[in-house]
């Protein structure tokens, strides 16, 4: 009795708290898209409404390259990689005799996007392997820390999409845990994820390679190795939501081809209420406009077709967003 | 100010709500193991002192076949699996030249044992490939449904260690998040972890092979297939923890040889204090009494040379539990 009064106080309290928070999705403008995500937000969460979803149940994917931030000029996981490639070249003299690796010190990446961007993963896989978990670490902070983008002039790590970050913490605030489910490397993105993101480690899933465990005399080690390479785009969205979460999504959000399986998987014929968003990038002023480019890594062209009947929202990031990026 | 007020009037009434609930592991005789299992967790959520670890790094991972239920006389899914093999056998013509499936057929397992259970995890695999990720699911409800244990005469899934239940409840309370990683499949121990162990499916970490993914008319599914099997066990704990997690746990909790790797992972060189226990089955009476036995599939023999050095706990199941099985 006396805990049961106490749980109704703290209740009482914990909405007393919230009420202080502001409107959801500042830097959103107040058309559809913004109200469609607070729609299914309230409609999730409604437990006297009959399309309430259990919390341990509301989960939530995001693709990362394009939707978190950036993807252009290059993924910037391809701009870590070739800079990581250029620094250990003296090391590794064997790279000569490889095609994917001339093309991308050569900057023409052309030869790389073909076979569903086989040589991009390659160039991606080559640059984190061959040393234990904790030096590939080292790599990416030193990275972060001195490597600008070449049209913002900033530090990668200051791109991230406002917009996109107040999704994450609106998401969070009302229960949902947040994935990111990306064609990045998981150790890459592992790195700045919590910081970034407040998306801790264990719900960071991508593209990885198999790493061999070692009891050294110095402790145990993880070293990364080109074996068994996992490309978590296209198909592999879905597949590896499966091996990592073991349940259906009922969000997801991307902004390319490569996250239409994953949307797919989330929305169509789930016994739950679902939401399928795709960020179309239509601001050459304050970011980027493409979808159909041949020559943009990234590409919104049957998702994009397949959205109004998916019942798939799609964000103009011109009309949308007031801001782009955070401060 | 009304916020801090407020959040200080919470933790006040947190803390008169958590005085209420009884002592921690009532199941433990007050030995030396239990002891330390409570010096560890005071000692990490001890704000003031030097030992805290911040609740997003509590990550304790824990072996399941005879760790959090027994794995005699063959582990639970061996039997779930040789079930299936017959059940389906009539359709399948081609397993009479599989060597593995006729001796698990025959009942005669010990071919299976050799070269690391390389037969044991070909006959999990096949039994559960080949049909979606949805009939599998069915399969193995079904399965639990009906089949009876051989010795302790319930289904299977009343077979959970009850001081291993308080342990994990105990850690949770305590800001842990609790992982299972296993030698058995992941698609397997999903299906009751979450009822048996409150374990979500996303923190089950196990052996397994790829899915593929398809578009159906009826929807979207996943297919189990033999593709690039992962054993999950030996080093591959450490190596799986890192993929699925990403970051060292503090806690583990294991009971064969299969779980050393990843008590030294835990355990070695961490800058986090840590923890390690081995449950050593030394009760023929309530359970069963084997560390060495050759014809056991768990074994304890390096790990356990291994406990004092490494001052990783090692319980005696006949002194240490004062009951053995949940009601």
């Amino acid at each position: 009795m006396i805990r049961r009064a106490l749980l109704t106080l703290g209740s009482i309290l914990w909405s007393a708290l919230t009420a202080h928070a502001g409107e959801p999705l500042p830097s959103w403008n107040d058309g559809t898209s913004r109200k469609a995500i607070i729609a299914f937000v309230e409609k999730v969460t409604d437990e006297k409404g009959g399309s309430f979803v259990p919390p341990s149940e509301r989960i939530a994917v995001f693709d990362n390259d394009g939707t978190l931030w950036p993807e252009n000029p290059v993924p910037f996981q391809i701009s870590f990689s070739i800079d990581e490639l250029k620094r250990r070249l003296p090391d590794h003299p064997e790279w000569k005799s490889d095609k994917d690796i001339q093309a991308a010190l050569s900057g023409d990446l052309t030869p790389l996007l073909l076979d569903h961007y086989k040589g991009l993963f390659h160039i991606i896989f080559v640059a984190g392997s061959g040393m234990t978990t904790g030096e590939f670490d080292k790599n990416v902070h030193r990275w972060f820390a001195t490597a600008i983008h070449p049209r913002f002039n900033r530090t990668y790590d200051r791109l991230s999409y406002q917009p996109m970050l107040e999704v994450l913490s609106y998401l969070r605030a009302n229960g949902f845990k947040t994935y990111i489910v990306s064609g990045g490397g998981f150790d890459f993105m592992r790195v700045f994820s919590e910081r970034l993101y407040g998306i801790v480690p264990e719900q960071v899933i991508g593209s990885h390679t198999d790493v061999v465990y070692e009891l050294k005399e110095s402790g145990p080690v993880l070293v990364k190795t080109m074996n068994r390479p996992f490309v978590d785009d296209g198909a592999g969205k879905p597949e590896a939501i499966h091996q990592f979460i073991g349940r259906r999504p009922i969000a997801a959000f991307g902004n390319s081809d490569g996250d239409k399986a994953m949307l797919e998987y989330t929305t169509i014929g789930n016994p739950r209420p679902s939401f399928g968003l795709l960020v179309h990038h239509s601001d050459a002023d304050r970011e980027y406009a493409y979808d159909a480019e041949p020559r943009s890594s990234g590409k919104l062209v049957a998702a994009l077709a397949d959205a109004p009947d998916r019942g798939w929202v799609v964000v103009d990031m011109r009309k949308d967003w007031r801001s782009i990026f955070s401060k």
